[in-house]
């Protein structure tokens, strides 16, 4: 009985009834999990599959369900009258873990040179909970084709696709992706091209880094058109180019065999001159042009441009896109559109780097769009797009438009926002975050400052005030809160206010050393406290009120004290001020409702 | 009815009943392809369902599904007691490409540093299909585990999972892939890490380019411990390390700050002094060492060693490694254990390259792991593994022990065999594959070269077989071919015997430029040859017997004219010898019953 009991607690199975995970799978995981971690030892009998239901509070058939997977696989044995017992020879080895030092690796560190310029901005993991992410390239969930992407996996997924990725193409990339994007993505901007003048990557940036590595080298003149990667800036200034910006006026020859690099197209007029001048420019220095192209969309507000690469007739274009991200699930591929030699010794390089596209995710991506679904789902965010687009611009215009101006490209779902040189961009992107409006830097032209203002990653309806709480900041009319709570403009929050409002809320601040941290004000009394850019610092509390004041208390946090204070809300910002009076620190502030809808199709693992 | 007639021909649409992908499937592929060539022109009317389920010869119902899918993405309209047609606003813009020359672009290549040293072995696509492939890493069919992949898929592609892909944790890796790494992956080698303390990565080679590319410039001297990658070692000298191989005795000192590259255990016994020796010499000269790991088994020969990162106690060692390559579909990821602050670092320079390893294979992984698969199967495939291992030293040491000598490491699947010196191991490769025998070259000290032969690859009762052939090449037994069909030792085929054995055989050669070739001998009297390393360049003809001599006629290949040839056949070598009398080429020869069964699993797309 005794062993019985002690068995019991040691296996100690609970599953999430909430989890969009099916309870067998659960199960399955949990089982698997305690073979690993040696709870269940080699040999170990198992309960039988009624009382294991009745202990964890399953049907039973799940609990067979689960054994009969794992007696299928060998990591449990039926013995006839005995019952289940875990495998002897299939516990996995563990070795223990000697303690280990901090020592030269964390020291080299220390040596190594400065890290990539800090565009200061990260983005954090719950940035849909914030009221206006700004974003450009993060994706609100009614974007997204998610049904499409399923049948697109589950095909890319089926027996005889997976016996073909085994059988391998050795470094090749998948033939029927490069089929469809020769002839549904790439001629959408005038390139026709055979199978060995594509090269499939990761991502544009890969395919962009792929082409520099092996074309730039020290001392080749490149010249960057504006507005460039800053991570692309410094890669080819390690790589000792003779890095510099496009004249934007072509004022003067390029040097000689110099390398552009053109990340936009300078003019959306089909009449325009300039992808002609370029070209004679880049062909009179007997250079090489880098067209880093946006997504091919069959709209781009409804002007249709051929890529430099469709009207150079001369061999002098590698021509770099992807298909659009806003209707991919994760990162879009990168293509590379060059001469046959240039693709095999840029495949070469791609190989040797171990960095060669999954076959699955190109059959998918080739399903994706060979059933029609791109073309179908980027028509339908495109209009939608389209619309927010106009909101942004429109609220740009009207709450700020003596301190910004702006800029875009057609199809692009973002603007460029250069600020009046009065704004410090990066001061101006951390305050923005503190009252729930989330904005990237950009670098512009003689390394100024820009912010990047993305419509893909917030609703129409969130976007006017959004830049409305921005503008109150460019005027100053929102301080970092008032230093003192004697000088807030609002009350503290008293009562049953305090109460009502802290319940069930979600705050978004920064900690001291500038990392995320999500604080669940739960209504039972509970805190529950996440942080860091993976969310890998956790901590619980208890929180109450008391004589109008919020007390909480950390387990760890905090040294684990009980601290209290004033709390006063103005729009989307909460300000605690502490028991000198002082302000202690400021957060976002989501209302119980909201981060319940977001978090429930969010944030389950 | 004239206009009915031609959209009849110009739509055109040849379903494949016999591929894997469904009818309904096919024929959307078909109708979006239409619609993007322009072959269905906005506003075009469709036939309906019932006529064109007739002409195409499939049921009705397939049609109409095909039909409400695009519908339903308004590729098409319907409009009442009209019909269907294709929709106005959704044909994809396109833009007719103009001429291009090759210009210089492709001059550029020739400017280029040399490639990377060849290692006079490409994998050709139909590898599955030759009789002794001797390739580590490339899997037989039955070792994988499918329905186990699909079911990780699948849960890693519902619904749940899809949005957190989308919500994006930046730059972080899978938290439930970390876990799985941690607790069931990394124990195997005494390796505790916190989440902190890993990053995944693309596959192990792209962790050995990250971490060389972070911690390696120019002047740091760098040991590389043999077998060493070519391709590693080209690229640590183009950073201008001072790159050398480390000297297995460890007779002097080790210069200072080195960084070593362990890529293999010197030693596979327990008692073994040589971990802690090159530790301690790594310590003297505070260098840091890189372990490039064999994937962690739970076999290795029933031996299990700790990681020499597991008894680092000074913080020395980067871990570098990767679930083993014979239970995944594709490539594994890699793993890098290190330091919290050198993977934040490693973190950035992977997002800088713009490749990060998709959410959506993370998770799959994840549950790959979690549920138990990867345990399992790689028990289920260490057997059988060990089986062809034992079969392959057993027929090295029986056919070959004067001129080979042989290692390997534990839990590997693959010999490296040093080669007499009287043997050119490229030279060897070359005839080698003329004979159905496919080898790898590796590089070994001072620049030899040996050969790799895995048993990943081919089933156990081939590994006999394969290596007799290979004798017989070493003894010169096997001579490229007579020249002259007079010296032949066999004669040559005729009459039913050579229809017999042409018909329905496949046929693998090289081409002149030393790419592979395939070529179809159809019962029917067709030809179809496809060459290249992914397959480019294919062409058609005929095939027929005159008097004891088998003529062929291709459309283009060989300037589309006769020739006709006498055919010899030994084991599975193929000769042709030409109306001169003299040899035209050989090849490997694939009977029918062989082909039949093997291209049905593995060549459908």
């Amino acid at each position: 009985m005794k062993r019985d009991t002690r068995s019991r607690d040691d296996l100690n199975i609970v599953l999430d009834t909430a989890s969009a995970l099916g309870l067998q799978h659960q199960l399955r995981q949990k089982l698997i999990d305690a073979i690993h971690r040696g709870v269940l030892r080699p040999g170990r009998r198992l309960p039988s599959s009624r009382k294991l239901a009745e202990r964890i509070g399953v049907c039973r058939n799940t609990v067979s369900l689960a054994y009969d997977a794992l007696l299928a696989e060998n990591h449990l044995v039926s013995r006839a009258r005995s019952g289940i017992f875990v495998a002897s020879d299939m516990a996995s080895g563990r070795i223990a873990a000697s303690a280990r030092n901090l020592g030269p690796t964390s020291r080299l560190i220390a040596g190594l040179p400065a890290p990539v310029e800090d565009t200061g901005f990260r983005c954090p993991q719950n940035w849909h909970q914030y009221p206006f992410p700004f974003l450009d390239g993060r994706i609100t969930p009614e974007l997204l084709p998610l049904p499409e992407w399923r049948e697109a996996m589950r095909l890319a997924c089926s027996r005889h696709e997976a016996l073909s990725w085994n059988l391998g193409t050795g470094d090749g990339d998948d033939a029927m992706l490069l089929e469809e994007m020769r002839s549904k993505i790439l001629p959408v901007r005038g390139i026709d091209a055979a199978p060995d003048e594509l090269l499939m990557t990761l991502s544009a940036r890969q395919a962009l880094q792929l082409v520099c590595e092996l074309l730039v080298r020290r001392g080749v003149p490149v010249l960057l058109e504006e507005p460039c990667d800053v991570e692309l800036h410094r890669r080819l200034r390690e790589r000792q180019a003779d890095v510099s910006m496009l004249d934007p006026t072509l004022g003067k020859p390029l040097p000689g065999a110099a390398i552009v690099v053109s990340s936009s197209h300078r003019s959306h007029d089909a009449q325009s001159a300039w992808p002609r001048q370029l070209l004679a420019a880049v062909a009179a220095a007997d250079g090489i042009l880098i067209e880093h192209d946006m997504p091919p969309s069959t709209r781009d507000g409804g002007k249709l441009l051929p890529a430099l690469h469709a009207i150079d007739h001369d061999g002098r274009v590698v021509y770099i896109s992807s298909p659009a991200a806003v209707v991919a699930c994760g990162e879009p591929p990168g293509v590379i559109v060059a001469d046959a030699a240039l693709v095999e010794r840029l495949r070469q390089l791609r190989r040797n780097q171990g960095t060669g596209p999954s076959p699955i995710s190109q059959r998918a991506w080739a399903y994706f769009i060979g059933l029609g679904h791109y073309s179908a789902t980027l028509a339908r965010s495109s209009r939608v797009l389209e619309g927010r687009r106009r909101a942004l611009r429109d609220a740009l215009n009207h709450y700020l438009h003596e301190f910004v101006s702006i800029e875009t490209t057609p199809g692009a779902s973002a603007y460029w926002v250069s600020l009046a040189a009065s704004i410090d961009a990066r001061e101006l992107v951390q305050r923005a975050a503190a009252n729930g409006v989330l904005l990237e830097t950009a670098r512009m032209s003689g390394g100024r400052e820009a912010i990047c203002m993305g419509v893909t990653s917030l609703i129409e309806s969130q976007i006017r005030a959004g830049v409305h709480v921005l503008s109150r900041l460019v005027r100053g009319q929102l301080a970092p809160g008032s230093r003192r709570i004697e000088d807030a403009a609002v009350a503290p929050l008293s009562g049953r206010a305090l109460s009502k409002t802290m319940a069930g809320a979600t705050l978004l601040y920064n900690t001291v050393y500038g990392e995320p941290c999500t604080l669940e004000i739960r209504k039972n009394g509970e805190l529950v406290g996440t942080a860091g850019y993976a969310n890998e610092d956790c901590d619980r509390g208890h929180w109450w009120i008391e004589e109008d004041r919020w007390y909480r208390q950390w387990t760890q946090w905090a040294y684990g004290e009980v601290a209290s204070y004033a709390v006063v809300i103005e729009n989307d910002q909460l300000r605690w001020y502490g028991s000198d009076g002082l302000l202690a620190d400021t957060a976002v502030i989501i209302r119980p409702a909201r981060s319940a809808a977001k978090s429930k199709g969010g944030t389950s693992s």
